[in-house]
């Protein structure tokens, strides 16, 4: 696989790195002129590129091959997870980016503690770029701002898209057997959520799901749970 | 919920706790005597305590209730991966604690780079234990020492448990479909394991399992790969 480089406009025949891209060709990967390089601009898109000139601080790239990418050939998953606190929230966006995840909502709910600023979703916006080039993936994982568990619950519905709720407990009946719409993963706080949430989220028809014998940390649960969520839609086209 | 203490002697009518344990409980929770705590031994087995005795130091508890725990429902899942670097190591080993992997084998490949010594294998108990009190489990993942990738395999074969390799590429048929043995679950290094090494488990007639359109980290294939198997084999009782 050549080196992998994120690039907003790929659809020309001459292309630029931003300085943080431009940084890791030229100050870690020293890549040369005449280096051939893949670009993805995070729609699926790529193209084929060679390193045409460098100065100390940007990359100028000529582009030789433009690939549409497919379309997506699953329903879509959006993770609203309340923010752990420190690295975990890192750790937690690097793996559901990995896994495909297709959009990622800051949660807050009663009993979160962490409202993370926009610098912090902003430098997150790097650690999605990091895992797609780094697993291969040509989709941004989207980060919206902090948004409250109403207003998610409520844009759901008007966007038809199914919910889930990761709540300790019985899980809904076949919850897990079919996942064939567009779905919202719902992930509470250090805490959990309040039973007034969890009977908040069943007025929008939302499923349960549960791990058995277990609490899970937020990151664990989003991880293990968008895995099976994302297995369950691969599975179902 | 109580907090909770690992203890590996709770079948008395006494118990004391160990010396990272009493810390915890002393220093961090201070607690005082009279307070009712819950035990669990790592065997399923837990105990109501009430803190009878304290020093600087130690801690000593009467126990009043005893319970032996159910025997395990399901399959058991032994993760063996080639460990992450760093922080990331503690990491997986945190999150397969939570989803309540059974055993941990450090996998040595070609390609692996990381070789933990004794010292650190010991240090991750303290995370398995950490773990354990946080995710309300009573099953100690159990670690062993890093093992040679054919030593796996044949001690697999031995113990009849079937086996599954993470590996891109085209699925097995079904691999992922039924789940109703004891299971060894194989990730690679960086770089992935060699063409040999795969040969050398579809001998083994292990099963591929694949991520699609991605090349997981090592620590989300371990997480994302074990919450799969571990929901087929909650599924399969």
């Amino acid at each position: 696989m050549s080196a992998r480089f994120y690039c907003s406009e790929i659809g020309g025949q001459t292309a630029q790195l931003d300085d943080a891209e431009s940084h890791h060709a030229l100050h870690v990967l020293r890549l040369p002129v005449g280096d051939k390089v893949e670009l993805f601009d995070g729609t699926g898109a790529t193209a084929c590129a060679t390193i045409a000139e460098v100065t100390r601080k940007t990359i100028s790239l000529t582009v030789s091959e433009h690939h549409p990418g497919t379309p997506l050939q699953r329903p879509q998953l959006v993770v609203a997870a309340a923010p752990p606190r420190g690295d975990r929230f890192k750790a937690m966006v690097e793996k559901l980016t990995e896994l495909g995840v297709d959009e990622f909502i800051p949660l807050r709910t009663v009993r979160s503690v962490v409202d993370p600023r926009q610098s912090k979703l902003d430098k997150l916006q790097s650690t999605v770029i990091g895992a797609m080039k780094q697993s291969g993936r040509n989709r941004l994982m989207t980060i919206h701002e902090s948004m409250e568990f109403s207003v998610v619950l409520r844009q759901a519905a008007t966007k038809k898209r199914s919910i889930q709720i990761a709540h300790p407990g019985e899980a809904s009946a076949g919850s897990m057997t079919s996942v064939t719409a567009d779905t919202v993963l719902l992930i509470g706080p250090e805490g959990g959520f309040t039973r007034e949430e969890v009977l908040q989220a069943t007025d929008y028809s939302a499923r349960r799901i549960v791990w058995p014998d277990s609490i899970l940390r937020i990151e664990t649960a989003a991880v293990a749970f968008a895995g099976l969520l994302l297995n369950q839609m691969h599975r179902s086209v």
